[in-house]
């Protein structure tokens, strides 16, 4: 065998839409055998011309493939999808990459592994445009065997990370990085009505504010240590020092006639954790609360 | 006159704490001439080895210097040292570089403009080891003349941003970036309660964050444009789009039990919006519901 030799697979790609019919292209680009189906089949013609083959139905593309890509619009596409595959699930390895909640995800992974498919949940991170190159990255969770089995194939789509075998632990930190950019975004409006409250305009403010996160983002590998470790005595930034700041922008925004938003919710967080004895604790230890109440793991 | 020569300015600075005792040295090592005070004068003996002069009154300091920089604790230790140089803040330039909020600062340019002087209120936004460095950048509102004159010197201690004649406006852009790094903060750490939920450590998570809100910050000068002018017709992500993604990130919150924190506000603005007729808008209409009760600019 020639250490080059590269494995060519075949790969069902379910739902060409604007993520789907980059993904599909991207494999006929590396030379795999793809084939494709859309529930509206003129969306396929394009790609017939770069070398997919159409299957008529969900049945037929599914046999087509050992690895079926499912990209279609919301779960219940997704499920009524390969519902209609039925049987011919057989052996196949189904990535999910439709958005689902994490719930969703472990329910279809159950219903796929009832037809003999294993299941890998997929949340993809990244614009239609990146595709095919590291600007995005997929998250995968579930069958770690079929993850290894088609890593290669996956990294083709954008760098393919594998958090774990719970199927919905990809969803999971899709929604954690979508919450991040939330707040962010979240932040950034309410500063900038804060700034219209005095005349200045957002786009002034933005480079300055680029810059600060920037700087703020090396922060964050010190908070995760301290709240993987559940350990926070020794914050140079303490909740006491925090909870006077915060307090002050809660403030100036109400007599700005601007709603705190996002900050009342961290105001009560901090004042709680001060007034239960946490004052000297660092910043991180707000978290504490936002745990303690968690259900079994599900 | 030789064009390289370079004019050697007269600086005081009220207040050697972590912050002072850097700027003033700083200041020295320009070949400055640097009077010093501080409440505590044994802090003031490792300048004077760098050639600063020490001033054994506020009154004195004030008088050694054309340009006055103050250094200390908070707005009330700010106001009662300058009350004390009285008459001889004739004809010099403050520059409070004391956290208030500001209304402080307007209330402490009123109260230097009635001695005769003019006044400039600074935020810095860096820490003490980022004094002489573009690591830090220092903001600055009120007397444009002011600093015109003296910006070669403030320059010295960090990137100076002068923002306009309104003395508060320094304080009220560093809350506004404070309430974004603020934002980010408590949405890191929401999503880590979120993902402690099923086992997942806050350390493995933080790469993917940074990298999710690196390629975010790209987004925000479209968003600001789209807030000066309040037009948000063309945007490719709407507020029903988003309205249901953070519903989802709130309800799966709750189902793991973690508080759904900073996204409430957001779910809250985006159903109003939504409510009111604007789901066809884009995301950042949001802002529209925070500056509609706004008060006349203060
Ligand atoms: N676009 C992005 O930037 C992006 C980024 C990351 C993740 N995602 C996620 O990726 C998934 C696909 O997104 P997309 O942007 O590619 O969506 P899209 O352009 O709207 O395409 C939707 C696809 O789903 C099909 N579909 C919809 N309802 C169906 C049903 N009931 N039965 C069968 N097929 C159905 C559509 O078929 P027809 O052609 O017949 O309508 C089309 O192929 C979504 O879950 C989305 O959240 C999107
Ligand atoms: N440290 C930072 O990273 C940082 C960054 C940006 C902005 N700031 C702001 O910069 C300012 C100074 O901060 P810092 O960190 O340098 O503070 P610091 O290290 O605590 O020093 C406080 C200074 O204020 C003096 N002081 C306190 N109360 C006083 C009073 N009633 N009368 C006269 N002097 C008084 C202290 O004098 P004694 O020596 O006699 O106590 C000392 O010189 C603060 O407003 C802070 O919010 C700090």
């Amino acid at each position: 065998m020639r250490e080059n030799q590269r494995h060519t697979s075949r790969v069902s790609v379910l739902g060409l839409g604007r993520m789907g019919a980059p993904i599909a292209r991207t494999l006929l680009a590396q030379g795999h055998h793809v084939t494709v189906w859309n529930r509206t089949p003129e969306r396929a013609e394009p790609l017939v011309r770069d070398g997919a083959r159409v299957a008529g139905t969900v049945a037929e593309a599914v046999s087509d493939g050992e690895l079926v890509l499912v990209t279609l619009l919301d779960h219940e596409a997704a499920r009524d999808t390969l519902a209609r595959a039925g049987e011919r699930l057989r052996d196949r390895v189904v990535v999910n990459l439709t958005t689902s909640t994490p719930q969703q995800a472990r329910e279809l992974a159950g219903q796929v592994a009832g037809h003999g498919a294993q299941y890998l949940d997929g949340a993809m991170l990244g614009l239609p445009e990146t595709v095919g190159t590291t600007e995005a990255f997929f998250l995968y969770s579930g069958d770690a065997e079929a993850f290894a089995r088609h890593h290669a194939v996956l990294e083709l789509l954008a760098p393919a990370h594998h958090l774990g075998t719970d199927p919905g632990l990809a969803e999971f930190e899709d929604l954690a990085l979508l919450g991040g950019g939330y707040a962010t975004l979240a932040g950034f409006v309410h500063s900038a009505a804060l700034l219209a409250s005095v005349g200045r305009r957002a786009s002034e403010f933005v480079p300055l504010l680029s810059r600060w996160l920037t700087g703020l983002l090396a922060f964050l590998p010190e908070l995760a240590r301290e709240i993987d470790a559940g350990a926070y005595a020794d914050g140079a930034s303490t909740v006491a020092m925090n909870r006077t700041a915060v307090a002050g922008l809660v403030e100036v925004s109400r007599a700005q006639g601007v709603p705190p938003g996002p900050h009342a919710a961290l105001l009560d967080l901090l004042t709680r954790r001060e007034a239960e004895g946490h004052g000297g604790d660092s910043f991180a230890s707000v978290v504490e609360p936002l745990r303690r109440p968690g259900p079994p793991v599900g």
